[in-house]
């Protein structure tokens, strides 16, 4: 198989944690050994976890030798490597959707692993421009690396873009939870799986951005209560009328902070924000969203659909039992 | 990676050839070299054409040695492979969705294949219990070749079940081509690669079953004519009222028979049925038809959708370009 079937592997395992890495990107890894057997498929998973390359080298490390006992604490993975490798991976290959850090910041930087456990190439999708991390290439070039750049570069950049976005200053997309024929509305329309998924999502962004209809009429919550410990997040009722009945239950969440406004310029100084909601919110969308999430029960309902005129782009799309989701992003 | 890994990829590498095999069935199969490297995924593509294993095993040789020059035709592709493979894929590893036909039909069996090029393990998916075809697995033990059943054999089982139920008399599915938001109606809703798709499988079925208002509204020709040479399939148009305006195109269609009914029992006298519609074929679905094709466009159309109560179950999605489509099971 070729650079691109690998670059692949590893662009679709970093996208199951889109948003969730925040605030870092979403990067995944996948590590061949020296005679082109596929390893480990990783990803980096939560900002102050392991980079998706610590993360690839441990299960690749693991594969080898299953007595390896790693420790539990992400931060001290990165050392047991470098202590315990032993030269399993001398020789090996690394696939990486973004270039690798060079800079020390929660955990060392991810092109000097690479280089101590004795990689010969590292293939990258998309060169890291920014300042604290860039010069990961010249790093592992340095040390007599082979390094290629370019492969699946615009599925890499895809993949990034959110986070490029947010570093800009916003990231906003609309999560629409949906039957295969449209309906979005009028009761629970995902599953369990889905609606856990939202609340890692909401326990992510800075701020949720709702339609004031949607409040009246399905009085939500709004919180992460499906998930452990879950922060929630603040509020932005985006509507001309003040007045809400406080006796909806998002009005009680506690460490919440609730805007109601139909002043969309008040969105932009959140930086990571998802938009949930119906026909209204996907027909008066500010130009700032740029995604689309859509959570996909597997049902045709009896229910009117979902109406708009929006181009979109498929992304990425991934299953769980019987809901998938898939996200877009939506054309100019 | 484990297994199922693997027999992962095989799989949904045959499922793009769905319906296309036909007579046959659809079969994937992976080979991975001795060190387990992937050499080749590969599927059985049309019925006559070489089988899923002697096309992996085609692909797996010119990895190994790009300056052999394979024949032309399929059917000399069998005993090319055995005077020229060389050993090159001693102790190399397949998995096959299908356990490895044992008998001689338009091409030697596979089992015997895998035998020659001296292969030291074949996973299998799925059980052949055909008559014809079975014994594979006895051939390959036979032969001190580990032989490993079962790996994802639900999935597997998914992949072959079209062609079972063809077997045991009629395998029949719905055709909708739908927008994101479920519009299957008013124009075109899907690009030309999912139109040409159609066009092909069109090719493949016994019978064409189309409901009455549809032909009177769409005025469809419901030809093969994006596809090169392609066969055009009888029709069945699904209706109680025999009146015709006998100028709509699909009428003076040559080499075609019109069967204009509502007697859904003279579907089954065919064995492969496509139904094309919209809310109202879905809606009065035979109970036989279990399967549902969706072509789906990637934009929100402003247009009314679809309406029913169906639930349904996701087994395979492929993408093309800005189109996708997803095969689904009618769950009952
Ligand atoms: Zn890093
Ligand atoms: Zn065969």
């Amino acid at each position: 198989m070729n650079d691109d079937f690998y670059m692949n592997l590893a662009i679709n395992e970093a996208w199951k944690y889109q948003i969730l890495t925040y605030p870092n990107p979403a990067v995944g890894c996948v590590i061949l050994d020296k005679n082109g057997k596929i390893l480990s498929i990783e990803a980096h998973k939560q900002a102050g976890k392991a980079h998706a390359e610590v993360n690839a080298v441990k299960k690749a490390l693991q594969v080898l030798n299953p007595n390896l006992i790693f420790p539990k604490e992400d931060d001290k993975i990165y050392e047991f490597i470098i202590k315990h490798h032993n030269n399993l991976l001398k020789n090996s290959k690394a696939y990486v959707t973004l270039e690798p850090c060079s800079h020390y910041g929660k955990t060392p930087p991810c092109a000097n692993l690479l280089k101590e456990i004795g990689i010969s190439e590292v293939v990258i999708g998309y060169e890291d421009k920014s300042d604290l991390a860039k010069g990961g290439a010249n790093l592992l070039k340095e040390a007599n690396i082979n390094v290629k750049f370019g492969i699946l570069k615009d599925r890499c950049f895809e993949l990034l873009e959110p986070f490029l976005m947010w570093q800009r200053g916003n990231f906003s997309f609309l999560k629409l939870g949906m039957s295969i024929n449209g309906v979005v509305s009028g009761g629970i329309i995902t599953n369990l799986d889905s609606r856990k998924m939202v609340h890692k999502l909401r326990e992510k962004i800075d701020l949720l951005v709702i339609g004031g209809n949607t409040v009246r009429v399905d009085r939500p919550t709004l919180d992460t209560r499906l998930i452990n410990n879950g922060k929630n997040p603040d509020i932005f009722i985006y509507s001309k009328k003040q007045n809400f009945d406080k006796s909806i239950p998002l009005f009680g969440v506690e460490n919440r902070k609730v805007t109601i406004s139909n002043d969309i310029k008040l969105i932009k100084n959140y930086k990571l924000c998802m938009f949930e909601g119906g026909e209204n919110l996907l027909n008066n969308l500010p130009n700032f969203v740029s995604h689309i999430l859509i959570f996909s029960s597997t049902s045709f309902m009896n229910r009117k659909a979902i109406n708009a005129d929006v181009k979109i782009q498929k992304l990425f799309s991934f299953d769980m039992k019987d809901n998938f989701y898939i996200w877009y992003k939506i054309k100019s």
